[in-house]
């Protein structure tokens, strides 16, 4: 619990080293999350070598992380060993369409979270990459993943050589709706992100980007249509690519 | 790491409220996980009125802990908040596309994992429901899920009424791969595999199910291709209506 809300991402690693039977440690807690009917249709590609990051780099959009951490964890949706014992065991795998994709990537995805908090307490710092669902046709290259394989996240993971402050969260009542869904007024939306709004580091993020808003931030420069637009296309090619959209008998 | 390592999932609830206090606890160990950005794109349905659990019932084909869990957390990939923020801020958003419902489930399943862990770290029980994204649609209807919104996975918590055995588990070996993804020869597989088909249950199942192989019981009754077919369809269709696929600027 201590290690969950004390988490803040770790963007600066001492050169440290992790411990191979540390690294395993926090690797079985992945194992251990819930997957759907057991099936376990995810992969951990556990990075070290140098050079290999290196190539990771400008999929990550040249963080430096990637190449400082002692470790970068890519997390897969992986029907593909699954699907190679069904074959062996005289079974049909019905797993190339989309539905089988967002359960392995679900999988994935909840182990990520587990080997996260495992790594926190156990003294180590994490961050998450989510440039990797915008380049995952580039790491599928590097990291060779085969047909039935899509990269859905990645850590990196190290000692922290930093210690951040905690980031600041919208109001818990503000993502809670109780029994139903409870439609935002207008009034509701200004109460939920005003004291966000208000931050010194807002009025200075206002200042260097020549923003009127803080929204205008997230729209125009970090998170934008024609950014979103071209990667949703490089990752529903890399669905179809990898063997996931098949959706017909 | 305790609360990691003896995860089991929970089906038999005792009928022990939980208290408010304890229930905002874990709620808000879910607010603190990693989130695209820190834009919190994702929304939790809390709902402890019998009658809509009897609605949510037959959404997930009528498993019993729906209705006799004191809680059914349902956890929403959602933009609608973030959307109408923008549009109140001068700010133009572009997340109607797929790359954007990839992140918010992201953020989604992030804090999903994190509310399980807090919760069973304070000795309550969890399951989580594969069945959300199977019939996401009706899901929308009964829980009131505006366009921008669409609901990925569903949790049930209470005391436990019951202690399982711990999962068995793959090989930690067989999930990991070292550097870059390590193909698997058909010895592999068969060794990964080995430890699983030949647990007691797995005979009882073979026996019960009439089937040659455990990867029939997958293949042929648990997940079949006509049922992924057929919910991929549900899903994609849900992304479409609720204003996820427009990927052309």
């Amino acid at each position: 619990m201590n290690a969950i809300l004390s988490h803040r991402s770790i963007r600066k690693f001492k050169d440290t080293p992790i411990d191979e039977s540390l690294l395993n440690d926090i690797l079985h807690a992945g194992s251990r999350a819930s997957t759907t009917g057991n099936m376990q249709v995810y992969s951990i590609i556990v990075t070290k070598d140098q050079s290999i990051k290196e190539q990771l780099l400008p999929c990550h959009f040249g963080q430096g992380m990637v190449t400082q951490a002692p470790v970068v964890l890519t997390f897969c949706a992986d029907f593909n060993r699954f699907n190679k014992w069904c074959l062996q065991r005289n079974a049909v795998p019905g797993y190339d369409n989309f539905l089988s994709f967002i359960t392995a990537a679900t999988d994935a995805l909840l182990a990520a979270q587990n080997v996260c908090i495992a790594a926190e307490d156990k003294g180590l710092g994490i961050c998450y990459l989510g440039t990797t669902t915008y380049t995952a046709d580039k790491i599928i290259e590097i990291l060779k993943l085969p047909k039935g394989v899509v990269p859905i996240t990645t850590v990196v993971v190290g000692y922290p050589d930093e210690k951040p402050e905690l980031t600041d969260r919208l109001p818990l009542a503000a993502i809670l709706h109780r029994e139903i869904y409870q439609e935002y007024s207008e009034g509701d939306i200004d109460q939920i992100y005003a004291a966000r709004e208000v931050l010194p580091q807002t009025k200075i993020l206002l200042e260097e980007n020549k923003k009127e808003t803080l929204a205008q931030i997230f729209t125009d420069n970090r998170y934008s249509k024609k950014d979103n637009v071209a990667f949703s296309k490089v990752l529903l090619d890399v669905l179809h690519k990898q063997g996931f959209m098949n959706n017909d008998m």
